[in-house]
């Protein structure tokens, strides 16, 4: 503290510190406008008493503009902002990824747990006190958590937010629950588990889940008004085949109207097409048109217009999410921006300000990439950061910084004859006739593999001894091998490991044959189980579609979609877990062999003898396997449910052993995974009509070289700035830990230039693309935002008298 | 020719025409240069003797300018232009709807044929020699028509058209068997008879099923690549599933690598889901994951990727579509412009020209009309037509003219009394009290028809009795029908039968009510076979889906898309008839009952007597019906095979009793149904987009009455300016049907105003809604294309040149 230090911060955060420096405030250091919640600035004014308070108000107002940026981030709205010290204790608490891992822990053993209860996978099966005590423990630490929340919204805000209720709810009807479970020592009906995924939902890191989940929601509206629509012209046509096939004795698909409906919702998902036509078909041929015309009206017509109608309002809530994260994202950076400036220059940050926020915000940091990211986001070449420059925050604060190197390539720096040698291998490895040579080599595998897999079918004697021939390591693939193992080596020691990694298509190469030779040791040794090694060799055939330029693009938008996909799958799994609890409470051990009689599926159940002309045969009906018996078995299930094919024949087996009213059961899960399904349908299209559009809005080929690089910010140091830089933090904002700081100064001094040049990169994001692709619009959402709204300033001050009224509410 | 008419054309068509005046030209009338092809003007230059070979080439003119405007309309190309007169005459027989019904009629009774060939529908079978003479004929007419497309086309431009010479050839190899079969009394195997609807494609109404093709065949090679990358998947884990099970020896799906692929390829349709999995996961439950993976990249992914691609793909055809269409028929019309302008007034049309040219190109459109349309387009105000007014042709051309009516109800004209009574009809009706007590007694009908049915079905012992229960007229009924019938008459009354009749909704209330009346009068009389009038009374609850916006957009979106859709399922069944004519020559009379022993899907084809413990049962296969053994039925396999549930059975059975090549053929057929229909769910996805963008693009909510009445223009007719009009046409053009002008001027003096307001209305089509969308884009369009291209002027005069050459080439 050696320098004078006399920056004031504008406002004062929090009211333990605020209300010190108030005192001093109205002791005379400057003039602090209550009703406008303005400091006024007061120049030149010191006061070395204020100087500790004055430290300790700003790492305040640092961390609080870090939780700004944090909210902005995560898009956490800012009535749930920490609104004193004691809340934001509890707010550090919870706000870090140990706490996060314990949340995404508890709730997975939670729904683990189903594994163990009563309907149990065999080789899981635990005791009653087990696994009663086991819950007990989670929901405890759920409550904990709960606690923490609680602590840190305070009571009013833990009220209005709307899922932290129902998640309340829920704890505390599974903790009575769990209680019973433990008295009685036996499991009753326990459908409430079905609510258990409320708790994975919640985590901070299934916050991909939440947002499909809610987008599942808001495309619900225009969804359920087709529906409605799809099952009107169902009952009609129930009615109409009530009427005219009912007279039919031989045809048991349309005998009461409820038969007829049924029969039309199975024939909705084609399950039961053509088997429902055929009794009536071989009564009068013309009744084909029944079915033909129904065919036509609900499976052609509506179902499409149902996909239509979700890609439609999917694609308006796609870029109203976008606008409003965008929006909240800029509103977080005006509240950080307010909360940095000082009362002496209320426009402008400081690199010291911005240092101290990022000491909260990435605390990982060096201090090297601290002050390149200052420096990156100062393109007007100020010594400060005006608004403008700030709102720029996120774009930057991603970036990996490096000193650019001048050297091409890795082996520039090794002597010259291995020189010689690298950049022979790297001018071959770059060459058009080593890549076609490849591809063809390739090719050959692939045929090759395809005959001898015929040839097995040709001494297919061999075959039903059983699984040994896996274990016959032909030749041919020895060699083609070897083969790729050269390659991988010469690619790698041509282009050097950094560059041959960046690459995911080499990553992708050097895996499957990282795996083929894993897959040739589990041969030598005989380990059994690892057989499956093996028969993964046809995926080298994959790197045949790199030739054409199509599917590259079309396998890399596959790869951008991937997170997405599996956050829409597991939103997936969520369902089939509720449904799978609710299906194993009611239909566990409802099917078995020879059951089912009664219904007219029974010989999908049936070990039957068939008597023939030519002697007797068993016939096996597998069906029973298709039952609720435990979790793992539901999930299977489910997923023959989903995909519909034969959906009626595990319908009718379970209502024919229970009542009809299960037959809802199977209806609504329908009806939920067409939901979820022409959801996953419409983002694929989105996905895909975005990426086309983007590309040629951009005139840029996808999967462009260019594009892969992703985003580069360029930013020059001089030497005399770099070592004022370094002064300045060693004296003036006394930090300690400067090495990153020092290490570029050395570099800088033995690199003999001038000035360093250092590249910040990071990976394009989906909401970059979309920064440009609606780069027109924003300037006006911008401007509709503070016109609609108050001004931004305004929504700021009117927040912060909000937030002061809500402080003065909590300490009254 | 009272008046001398010196206006002589800037350009001459026709070579005889030509000649004549070019000789003129010569001998002083004006200077003509030949090098650029344009006549000199010659102010002032009359020569008496000229003047029938002037008006007779005017009217030359006029007629090719027509030719050129029919052709923009009809997206022809202009080589295909008549060259000389004597094309000009096959191009005017080949061009009229007499001569397009013939065509339609030759084709569609030469594909009816194969109702009555060989495998012939039972009771339309013809013997060999009358089958073969109708065909014979039909194929003579389809020559003669071919002949008269020589003539206009000359042969030089007939052999570049493609269609034309694919359409050639088909005929010559269809005559050569046709004369076979007449020859031998017996048909042979004949497949090239799945060509035969080349004929109807070509027909000049199938327009729009020639326009699908060609957009299927544009959006094939995307397709083909994500296909591949598709098969190439199955091809994979057909390998890895042939490795896994085949050592299972009850599994008999994977018994050799071509069983593997095609229970994948059967699974990729999921019809044989989950039985396909049953064996592997009795014996090791873990097996599921192969299937479920499969699943989840193909059907899940891949399929969907297809769709998004194929959509994109359609997106981006459908707007070059619509550019092109329009630079064409700017063409056209720059084209015709050409011909009408006069040397003396390069640059102007005047009404005389304009409506010669209405007299060729719409001969039945009365002369008001011809006069009303010139006013329209000519919006400067000026008494001649520029190119730019010009270029609007195609908007006002479907206008049609009414004169706007002061009074608003059509019972203004009635004595006050009955005036009162129907006003006081009008508000009721069009209150909204009355509109929701009708959506109430719509709802109540609905809730007792369900009511009513399902009693029908606690007296079931009625009804195994037979059909006799239609007869019984239930007392509601009669009350529900009453109350509708008066609904119609009131709204009929209190509207207006016009006003009542052009909303959609109105004709289908009406005819919904008209159709149960005549439901009641069968049931009167007993006449049987119209009973499933009856059934149709549910119909009536489709009202309720008025009370909805979206409901409305939904349907309206229907109805508008019908024609569209109408012309898709045309383009389906094309292929339907193909393949039908292929599985008809090979399988027809394979299977049969109880057929097929030796396959693994026999059961459905048995007709078995069971033994359980409680008895012997006869259970019945019905999938010999499935077959191919007339059209009739092979389109309903065919039906069968497109919704793909247990299609296998059916190509099992088949192949079973033929070879295994057989399933090429339902594989084929498969990948044929799935381009079509992706392209179909592609088509409807798009058009209900692009309408919900282009109502929001617009700020107009869908359905909205104002957009309901299509596009209107108005102009207004001065008295003065009516007279003089007439004057015009019977003193100066010698036009002697005015009696339409005639009215116009009676009605003018009747009205006692100074002027009168027509309004000229048309639907609004999809090419009007496309302006709208890509206005923008419209404009760059023509500026590119009179960019790139040459100037318009000089394309038409490049395009003149070429056809003086060809005419002279003729000549010599």
């Amino acid at each position: 503290m050696t320098d004078v230090d006399d920056d004031v911060p504008l406002i004062l955060t929090w009211d333990d510190v605020t209300s010190g420096l108030l005192q001093e405030d109205e002791n005379g250091v400057g003039n602090y406008d209550i009703v406008n919640n303005v400091a006024i600035p007061t120049p030149g004014a010191a006061d070395p008493r204020g100087q500790n308070t004055l430290h300790q108000s700003w790492e305040m107002n640092y961390q609080e503009a870090a939780i700004y940026l944090q909210e902005g981030e995560n898009n956490d709205k800012f009535f749930t902002h920490p609104r004193n010290a004691q809340a934001l204790r509890a707010y550090l608490f919870a706000h870090n990824h140990l706490f996060y891992v314990m949340e995404l822990l508890t709730a997975v053993l939670l729904m683990m747990l189903s594994l163990s209860e009563a309907p149990a996978v065999p080789f899981l099966r635990l005791d009653v006190y087990v696994h009663a005590t086991l819950e007990l423990l989670a929901l405890v630490l759920v409550a904990f958590e709960l606690c923490m929340k609680l602590r840190w919204l305070g009571f009013h805000t833990f009220i209005r937010h709307k899922r932290t209720v129902v998640k309340t709810c829920v704890l505390f009807i599974q903790f009575i629950e769990a209680i019973v479970v433990l008295v009685r020592q036996t499991s009753h009906l326990r459908i409430t588990r079905a609510l258990r995924p409320i708790f994975l939902v919640d985590c901070r890191y299934c916050g991909a889940v939440r947002r499909n989940l809610r987008q599942i929601f808001q495309s619900l509206p225009p969804f359920i008004d087709i529906l409605l629509l799809l099952l009107f012209f169902m009952v009609i046509f129930a009615i109409l085949g009530f009427c005219l096939f009912s007279a039919n004795t031989a045809d048991t698909y349309f005998k009461t109207l409820e038969d007829s409906i049924v029969s039309l919702f199975v024939l909705l998902t084609t399950a039961n097409f053509p088997d429902v036509m055929m009794p009536a078909y071989s009564k009068n041929r013309w009744s084909c048109i029944f079915f033909i015309v129904y065919l036509s009206i609900e499976l052609y017509f509506i179902m499409n217009l149902l996909l239509a109608v979700v890609f439609d309002t999917f694609n308006g809530v796609e870029k109203m999410k976008f606008k409003s994260l965008l929006l909240h994202k800029r509103s977080a950076i005006e509240h950080a921006f307010q909360l940095l400036v000082s009362r002496q220059r209320p426009d402008v940050v400081s690199l010291k300000q911005f240092d101290g926020l990022m000491r909260f915000y990435r605390p990982q940091m060096s201090t090297r990439d601290r002050f390149l990211t200052f420096k990156s986001l100062n393109q007007s070449g100020a010594t400060m950061l005006s608004l403008q420059d700030f709102y720029k925050f996120y774009e930057v604060i991603g970036l990996k910084w490096q000193a650019k190197r001048s050297e091409e390539h890795w082996f520039d720096d090794l002597p010259h004859s291995a020189f010689l040698i690298f950049k022979g291998i790297n001018l071959l490895v770059n060459s058009k006739a080593f890549q076609y040579a490849m591809y063809l080599v390739v090719a050959t595998n692939g045929i090759w593999i395809l005959v001898e897999t015929n040839k097995l079918h040709g001494s297919s004697s061999l075959l039903t001894e059983g699984v040994s021939w896996t274990r016959v390591v032909p030749l041919s693939y020895i060699i083609f091998l070897t083969i790729y193992g050269v390659e991988v080596l010469l690619k790698m020691s041509g282009l050097g490991p950094m560059t041959y990694f960046s690459s995911g298509w080499n990553l992708f190469d050097f895996s499957v044959t990282v795996f083929a030779f894993l897959g040739l040791i589990v041969l030598a040794f005989e380990m059994e189980p690892f057989y499956f090694i093996v028969v993964l060799r046809p995926l080298q055939l994959l790197r045949l579609f790199k030739i054409k330029q199509r599917y590259r693009n079309v396998l890399d938008t596959m790869f951008e979609l991937f997170p997405r996909m599996a956050s829409l799958g597991l939103t997936l799994i969520i369902f089939y877990y509720s449904f799978a609890i609710v299906g194993m409470e009611f239909f566990a051990d409802a099917v078995y062999p020879n059951c089912c009689n009664t219904s007219n599926v029974a010989d999908s159940y049936r070990q039957i003898n068939v008597t023939f002309g030519n002697g007797t045969k068993l016939e096996e009906g597998y069906y029973y396997l298709n039952n609720f018996n435990n979790i793992l078995s539901s999930f299977v299930t489910l997923f023959e449910l989903t995909v519909v094919n034969n959906w009626y024949i595990t319908m009718e087996g379970v209502t024919s052993q229970t009542t009809h009213w299960s037959r809802l059961y199977f209806m609504t899960f329908y009806i939920v995974t067409m939901v979820v399904m022409t959801i996953i349908v419409a983002f694929i299209l989105d996905a895909f009509v975005f990426r086309m559009n983007y590309s040629r809005k951009n005139r840029e080929p996808l999967g462009d070289p260019e594009g892969e690089k992703g985003i580069v910010f360029e930013t020059e140091v001089s030497q005399t700035e770099a070592l004022h830089t370094l002064d300045l933090y060693k004296h003036t904002f006394c930090i300690s830990n400067l090495s990153s700081l020092q290490d570029m100064c050395v570099a800088l001094e033995r690199s003999e230039q001038s000035s360093l040049v250092f590249l910040g990169r990071r990976s394009r994001t989906k909401s970059d693309l979309s920064m440009k692709m609606y780069e027109e619009e924003i300037q006006e959402w911008y401007e509709e935002s503070s016109r609609t709204n108050l001004q931004p300033d305004e929504t700021f001050h009117r927040d912060l008298d909000s937030r002061e009224a809500s402080a003065t509410d909590s300490i009254n």
